[in-house]
């Protein structure tokens, strides 16, 4: 048993209301970044689908849930990705969504928001004030407070790639490399939902948290085994991009994560170009982590089977086509 | 009854035999696109796998039965895509592949053809010169010459598209607008098999082929119901370049397709900007060929629910940025 907070028949029971336009997404060996990783790459693509990331898998179990309940309304602070999945799955489900955000979100996540009909609300500060104001709304108007990585929905959600990714491995079995899976680390759904699974169901399997040096908190955290803050952020990789660790999360990474690594913003930089050059893939910075921390540590990795996840592709044009010619 | 060469009943063994990482890919509505081109649009990404084009279905289909023959050599003309699936595909299968290319072929395709082991020999002219050396190395070998388009193994892979396209139209049933398929027309391949499955299973859905106006033999074809040749090609859409149409794929096509159109270059670098720029998605010039017919004829497709199959992502990283930067 693991004692986390997460439960393998729930994850389980979560893949039944997701959306399949969410589920099965595509994972693949990509052979042409393999000479210049050192290592074998396999690819789970988490941006095909109407919302370019992973969070869907857990916004249709909130949103699946609140449309059995009594209250219909919902707010989320969110750096982009998890408030437009929200509005997303909120849509056709005759909810109602607000999602409060950095006004130095992204441009182009907060315009999905906004078209796909959430009220959109902009805080003056980074995304843990957007976290505290949101509070506030759900406190003073009585509704359902959508917290990313404490809420066991997006863990679950996300969990349900791990299911997905067990497979994977059996051509590997027996081989000389042990399997690793690197994991974009920002609140700590992603990483505890898919590490909660390997370990449960292939423990055989490194389960790595990549996170930025400029935006180390939970990275930190998991290394001194308590939480520990930060002051500022300072990383292009915005989905990642959080001060302020959640306990509860905390605990369940120090029990799921074999080990959690920090990488410089010129490795985001060099991986989001490689995965456009040689994956043929566009990349928000938090989904080139993984390969970022190959980069760094081309030894640690070499000839081993290694899986990341690329979990989004919201960008913006113009920074995008900044990093690709840097 | 369908009079074309084609079979359900054998496009439903192919699914049998494609490695599942081909099959299934991502099929999705793209709300971004949508204000921008004035139609729902959906889309069928051909690229999330591990060599970013759909021809790996048809490949599989053929290695398949290369393995279980006495034959393990084959030879195949290629513009690059169906070389680089064939390779894959022959690999582990233990099979001996030649591929033929014109020299002016896009490098990428060229370099993975020879990363993925396969000899590779080019010719001093376009890829129907490829095609007569193909022919000419399988006399002179003694040894399987795959034709693209001719031989039904690469028009049934592609058909498996067009099962998995069926529930789609499902949500839209009753609704206004007719749902119609956009299709790249090169050798006909793919139009031809996801025609046949859709003329037989939706018969209420339009089958459109789209070329450009710089490879338009078999377009003319189609209009003019007889095999139509061109001296010249002059399109970026190196996928779809053919100048001898096939007379069987053109029998074939007559009865499957509902309409056949060309589209201007210009057309096609800026379905190829929207691509990215929308729908995070990087396209080879041959699968942003919908888009660009949208974008010439918004009328035709006024709210209409539109799919599009995204077939092929290896492109030239200057050539691409260039036509980003167009």
């Amino acid at each position: 048993m693991l004692e986390t907070r997460l439960d393998l028949d729930r994850i389980r029971a979560a893949r039944q209301v997701i959306d399949p336009v969410f589920l099965d997404s595509p994972l693949y060996r990509c052979e042409a970044l393999e000479p210049l990783l050192g290592c074998s790459v396999n690819i789970k693509l988490e941006t095909a689908n109407p919302v370019r990331s992973f969070k869907g898998r857990g916004t249709e179990v909130v949103a699946d849930q609140l449309a059995r309940g009594d209250s219909r309304a919902v707010v989320c602070a969110s750096a982009g990705n998890l408030g437009q999945a929200l509005a997303w799955s909120a849509r056709h489900r005759g909810l109602d969504v607000t999602v409060v955000a950095s006004r130095f979100a992204t441009p182009a996540k907060l315009e999905r928001i906004r078209a796909l009909g959430a009220k959109l609300e902009l805080v003056e500060g980074d995304h843990e004030l957007a976290r505290d104001r949101a509070a506030a709304i759900a406190r003073h108007d009585g509704i359902r407070l959508l917290e990313d990585s404490l809420d066991l929905e997006t863990c679950e959600g996300a969990a349900t790639i791990g299911l997905e990714l067990l497979d994977s491995f059996e051509p590997y079995a027996g081989g000389p490399g042990r399997p690793a899976v690197l994991i974009a680390l920002g609140g700590g759904a992603m990483a505890t939902g898919i590490g909660y699974v390997l370990k449960l169901l292939a423990p055989h399997v490194e389960v790595i948290c990549v996170q930025p040096h400029g935006a180390p908190a939970l990275t930190r955290s998991w290394h001194e085994r308590r939480v520990v803050t930060t002051d500022t952020i300072d990383t292009i990789a915005d989905g990642v991009a959080g001060r302020r660790p959640i306990p509860e999360v905390l605990d369940d990474l120090l029990i799921v994560a074999d080990d959690a690594v920090l990488v410089e913003e010129s490795s985001i930089i060099t991986a989001m170009q490689l995965l456009h050059s040689q994956a043929g893939l566009i990349t928000e910075p938090s989904a080139a982590l993984g390969i970022a921390a190959i980069l760094e540590s081309p030894t640690r990795y070499a000839n081993r089977p290694i899986t990341t996840i690329i979990c989004g592709s919201n960008v913006d044009q113009s920074k995008y086509r900044n990093w690709l010619t840097t």
